[in-house]
């Protein structure tokens, strides 16, 4: 069985992970979406909430599973038997650093392959930040994130508690 | 009435940026440069500081009247009635990060368009931030900042308040 | 007496900062190795720790000296007397901000010279960053720095002090 | 007057030659969108056909001239009265030539500004010789080109008189 | 069954090449290594030479079959049953052009998915061209090509055929 | 005695080559400047043209020998006992092709360093192909080439013989 990991922070997932999902688990047997915790960083979303809107917009795809992992995303693939990484690609400057990622996983353990897709064209300019700055300035984020988990966010961000004017 | 808006932080204002408003407000009816307020980030100028020298510098330039904002651009560019963002790209860097905002704004609202400038080429290396180490370290700041301001940024920055060795 | 000076954080020092260390030693007299002292950043290790570090790994390489500084790199070199600074390359967007580096320093100083070195291919996807993460997770830094300092980062991290699933 | 000026080889014109045509001209009072002829390369389309086929796509945008010009880009200009060139940006690779030729020409005559847009994303893949690559081999250009002037490219490279597989 | 396509010149075949065939053919069923022929450009080695070595060095990689294919690629990978082309990046300069075909390819059939591994490190470097170049002085490609065809490739070159100094 | 080789067409030598010259020869005992001869191109000047230029205006320069080769630039730089290979990068595309070649090179004779120098910030746009396109239709190259050689050039180009519009 062809095992792929899918990770990320998914702070909160948008139409551009999604959209990854979607392509990469008609690629592979069982496709594993797994949030990365990380101690450093404080997520707008705690893991069950990034969870829980993972597994709504996920709920039709069967080959998917929704998991949460700390430590090398290296350790862990190796752990579920993952033979592969699955990363979008937006732009060259996100090519550079998954490439440095790529090679340092490699260099790590031989055996897990990194595959990279190309992000949706529609989807090229967005991240989870952007969707964090529209939705905290009450901006509409319709079509940016899945409709499912539209509500979710706005219930978080509509009410400014995040301000940013960076955009 | 053709209104651009040139937007950034002017944390302080540097030569590159006159540069820019320079150009550009030659090009259209009136330029709002506007300053941003974010929250998440503390300047090293108050924004009231940051006003008063932006006033000063482009005191000369008639169509060009400086403002402050917060929230997203988008919207403070729907509510001047501007009809172009202007921005100035000094490197491949700065164009990725500025075309995804672009490609972003455009999203939100089809009808303003980004506009960009290369900026000159004597001031290609430089940034708010390298101003900043270069007073902050007692260095010579002539000719990376409008002369009206170099001694308003030398006196914030003359007793080493902000030290900083990376460059 | 031709002085060369390659500056860095060095925290920790990895075995492509060694690799540039010791191809650079080779094109000059005698070269600096400078740890620049940040106020703004906590380094993983001391000043001290990072000195002993870089001292044992250099100590078979005549010609090169371990130092600190503070302040703005380019009066450090004026001070020493070094007639250009060493960089090391790995990938494209090293090379914008190092470009700029040099550009500001050209400004500043026309007389020292920026001199980059390509990254040897085998450290290409390699930071100090990433030997952090791989070694709180207690991972394999086998290959990644020198041998001789090996123990003395895995002692830093080995009990996870630092945890971090970006990788 | 404002006059822009939108140079290019236009062989053939494409979706986002038209789109950046369309946008260019609601910035300026008179917009010229000139071919520029190159001694050097034979065109697929005739100056005359490509002269021909921009006129059709434009002829409902009252401000755009179409003209033919050879020589420096920056005598046209001059001898044309233009303000500004306009430029479409679609990746980084655009990017650096542009910037080249924008500081290029700005070392030429200072008076004329380069203004860059960026593309449309939906033609952020699209290029003249992909266009000819798809046609040449009996693929649908529906959308990749404007509707006008679809039949007249396929006529030209619909027997496959250019094959090409690099596609 | 999940049929892929890895599309090139192979003129000639090198080690990354080959490395890219052994690790895509591991993710899939059946692996189709095809060929393109491109009336545009005069190849160094025929069709024939280049289907040889090709069957060659992958005649122990039991779901690759080697074809050669002319048209566009994604008329190909319809006519084939590929669900997916494979692509191999070294660089920034890859990575931008194999997006835009791959979003060209996208816009002419949704469902076949491109799917990018990256290049082993030790071959990043490395192109057909550069081989071709190496040889036809003499030099030394003993790593840079599969060691079957390395005297196929000599042969060809080893009187200095071609001569190219920009290396 | 420390040898450095700067290689290139020098087709025809522009004030950024001169730069990089004057400045590598102030870091290495003898400097030579190498004329590549590409069989597969025709020089727009000829080898012995390209040499008496380049003559001239390294004339002052006491350590700075010009000389022709022919084959791999490796093998010419051990030939000659060059330590080091000298190369102005310019922009991030240069950078990418560059750091390929200087990989390759270090694969095929490990003794031999490429250093890398920025291009002054002044000729930054700056190529051989720009200037002969300028100066074919009779533009102004003042300070784009050497003085010493400015009469050299317009008098090729100034009667039109290369005609060129992509400036």
């Amino acid at each position: 069985m062809k095992i792929w990991i899918c990770p990320g922070s998914f702070d909160p997932v948008t139409s551009g992970h999604l959209d990854i999902i979607q392509r990469a688990s008609k690629r592979c047997d069982s496709l594993i979406v797994a949030i990365g915790i990380n101690d450093k960083k404080v997520p707008s979303f705690s893991t069950e909430e990034r969870k829980v809107m993972l597994e709504k917009v996920t709920a039709d795809i069967e080959n998917v599973k929704v998991t949460v992992f700390s430590g090398l995303l290296i350790d862990y693939a190796r752990k579920t038997g993952a033979a592969a990484i699955i990363k979008g690609l937006r732009a060259v400057s996100d090519f550079e650093y998954e490439l440095q990622m790529a090679l340092l996983n490699k260099r790590l353990d031989e055996s897990v392959e990194t595959i990279f897709l190309m992000t949706n064209i529609n989807y090229s300019f967005l991240s989870s930040r952007a969707v964090k700055e529209i939705a905290s300035n009450n901006g509409n984020i319709e079509g940016l994130v899945p409709e499912l988990v539209r509500d979710d966010i706005m219930k978080k961000f509509g009410k400014g508690g995040i301000k940013n004017d960076s955009l």
